[in-house]
């Protein structure tokens, strides 16, 4: 049996990846994939997703370089979440960030700072014009 | 300004939540949360969901006793996905596993086999009736 028959896409035909770096620990971001999107992903080693607000097929690191080869992919038991561990290429965030989850809310419960440093700003990453 | 400006619950007034252990950096479930259950969660720190298939508030480890003290809680560059590191009393996973996401695709890339150990069985978790 294959393990797309235990997956469970939503509505849309779409499942949320969460992708994490495998060497450091860090959940740098998450995405969706549609059937399409994971069997390229597994096809080609790198991760490749749908995007919901730009109805489009992309690989990550298409624009910025910031490619992410896959290590292992897992799946939660509802069978209704990834999980993928990469290796990551630059920054994994769009800001430039090592991760998307870059601000942190504080004690009081309402505020929140940025909490790790930005390693490029997106004009290094995708040209002034971008 | 609150950083619950900064985030975008979808349609349905959720956000997908994905929990992780701070002392292992083990991605440990995703869930999904609302407003009342996000508002629950700070000011408890314990975390609190929205069951989408029950339509049921509920928090983790309230049958199992597997509760989560939340240490930090962090959001996304779109504010559409949070990220929470959390101290894990037992398994996380209604299956007794550590993480729910215990199984993973093998190098063929469609079969899947376990790949953490099961600490409890589920009737252990939540007696022999449920």
């Amino acid at each position: 049996m294959s393990f797309y028959d235990q997956l469970k896409f939503d509505a849309s035909g779409l499942i949320p990846a969460i992708i994490q770096e495998q060497k450091t620990g860090r959940v740098l971001m998450m995405a969706w994939m549609n059937r399409a999107s994971l069997e390229k992903t597994l096809a080609t080693g790198k991760t490749h997703f749908w995007s919901r607000s730009r109805q489009k097929f992309w690989m990550k690191g298409e624009s910025s370089g910031h490619t992410q080869t896959v290590k292992t992919l897992s799946f939660d038991c509802d069978g209704d979440v990834l999980l993928i561990q990469v290796e990551q290429i630059g920054a994994a965030c769009h800001e430039g960030y090592q991760s998307c989850f870059f601000r942190t809310v504080q004690d009081d419960g309402t505020s929140c700072r940025i909490t790790e440093p930005q390693l490029q700003t997106p004009e290094q990453i995708y040209g002034a014009n971008k």
